[in-house]
């Protein structure tokens, strides 16, 4: 399958090292709104400015769109769906329903196939979720993220002002997964859930607990948890923090028998070094699974419930029963 | 949707329990090929002999086969797929692409749709499976079962003279399962994957040694684990292993980035107080998906691979979308 990329930032980056781990995909070039000629790509694909991409109708089977779901998304991938299939990233949940009718309407116009909200989370969580939800329709539904970096709340401590660099470290609290997978189903605050590890490097000059106030005090990102900041310098910022690992849990414990006597737990849980390069490589099976169901005559916006596990997968029918069934 | 079981032992009784609590589906009745007049329900659903079915055309959606993979499903399955969609549990994995074959072929010749291996492992383990190798394509698979009965051993057990009664625990080693998760990917001996935990009544007068050494040494079924024997009373065994609980994981330890220089791990995990009302549960959900494929003129023999997971629940794709994605 023929792969183009749009949008080259970490998801773009890891799109293009995911294309690399899956030898029916080949990379076409990389789509970007910046000037071509600053960027150096690591597979040394092609860079194009963006308003080329239309002149690629034929030649791309399928363009992963890496965009921010804030204000790039909402514009960019209905723009693209009537021309291409594409896959994204879409995960302002609110907002989904939204993005799906415009996507689909795009899509459908143009006989192309569409997937949002592709990923981990949204994505492999809202997957297991349905399975779970559908084999134990009486239960309880928990998510635990981490432990991973947050963006956003790291991005929220980068704005107060005497920070020079920051990241946010978002932790599961054990005790509270541990009686989830033991099937207690306790109610949960935000707090119990999750706790906050915030390492912070400060400007020259800048007063540390003004900034450590400022953090942990600030509504709905600190607030709500338990929260712990650290200052270190930029140079341990480099070494220790440079990563962008992230991971957690899905968990559904439900009940079963006659008289609902009998417990059962699901869990699907993810422990990843890095977050982009893994979510990629979701949007590159997806992208395959997209492609078949265009040639099948599917068109329009779906979602990772329309399709088929089979679809995800380089291998036939008959080599996936004989080695995964 | 309209159900109907064909065999009534435990996989039978877990699919009379698992209609319990789906609200969308009703029980037309129980089919065997005992007495019925022997046969006392937990639900109070009619029985009737297995021979009746075919009368039943028309009045039933799917049928759920709880039969055995040895003898029964073989036979049973192409046998009823004619007239009827079905889901079976048929996990004799190296005769699934025969088995396969004979089912497709009763099925498209009726214009019904038939889905085998359905359950956990044939089922949401081979899903789990298929997810992981597709979104991680260089990696290491683990499949780690129990603590849980295996009724097969239980049955080996059970053939040695003297022995009266016998429970048989797979139970995964630990110290093995940590190291998959953590990222290491050991080569691994059946020995270093599972011990076997082995609760045997003997009958009166018999040689306790040495029906501890024909369990240790049987081939194949014990002699490559670490075996423990332990002989209890016939209360005891009433007392303390009357349930058949079960689970397990699959773990894919993967790598990933431009150079394979980092890590990813993906982990399904079930814990059941009881194997077969959560098999039963399970294809009760995918006899959904059949019964839906079946209306689109989706027919033919089917595995869990080619059901989207919207097709499990009873839920509607809005629905779907705002509540699980």
């Amino acid at each position: 399958m023929k792969i183009a990329i749009y949008g080259y930032g970490n998801l773009g980056k890891g799109v293009e090292s995911a294309v690399k781990h899956n030898s029916d995909a080949e990379l076409i070039g990389i789509f970007t709104r910046r000037d071509p000629q600053t960027i150096t790509t690591a597979s040394g694909a092609p860079v194009y400015r963006a308003e080329k991409l239309v002149g690629f109708k034929g030649a791309i089977d399928v363009v992963i769109i890496c965009g921010g779901s804030a204000t790039d998304l909402p514009v960019l991938t209905p723009g693209i769906a009537t021309d291409f299939n594409v896959v994204d990233s879409f995960d302002t949940h609110a907002k989904i329903p939204e993005h799906f009718e415009k996507v689909d309407i795009a899509a459908l116009s143009g006989g192309k196939t569409a997937l949002i909200s592709c990923g981990w989370d949204p994505g492999l969580f809202s997957i297991a979720r349905i399975y779970a939800n559908s084999v134990l329709p009486n239960g309880s539904d928990y998510t635990f993220w981490g432990k991973g970096v947050s963006q956003g709340h790291s991005d929220a401590i980068r704005r107060i002002p005497g920070v020079a660099d920051a990241r946010q470290y978002t932790v599961p609290v054990e005790e509270s997964v541990e009686a989830v997978r033991r099937g207690e189903n306790p109610v949960l605050t935000a707090r119990q859930k999750h706790r906050r590890e915030c390492y912070v490097v400060a400007a020259d000059g800048a007063d540390r607990n003004k900034i450590k106030e400022a953090i942990i005090n600030m509504p709905y990102y600190f607030d709500e948890y338990d929260t712990c900041v650290e200052f270190i310098t930029a140079e341990e910022m480099k070494r220790n923090h440079n990563g962008l690992p992230h991971g957690g849990s899905v968990i559904r414990n439900g009940v079963n028998g006659n008289n609902a006597e009998h417990k059962s737990t699901i869990e699907f849980s993810l422990k990843l070094d890095s977050n982009p390069e893994f979510t990629a490589l979701v949007l590159v099976a997806f992208a395959r699974a997209v492609l078949r169901m265009n040639r099948r005559g599917i068109n329009g916006c779906k979602t990772v419930f329309d399709v088929a596990p089979a679809d995800l997968s380089p291998l036939t029918a008959d080599q996936l029963r004989s080695r995964f069934l």
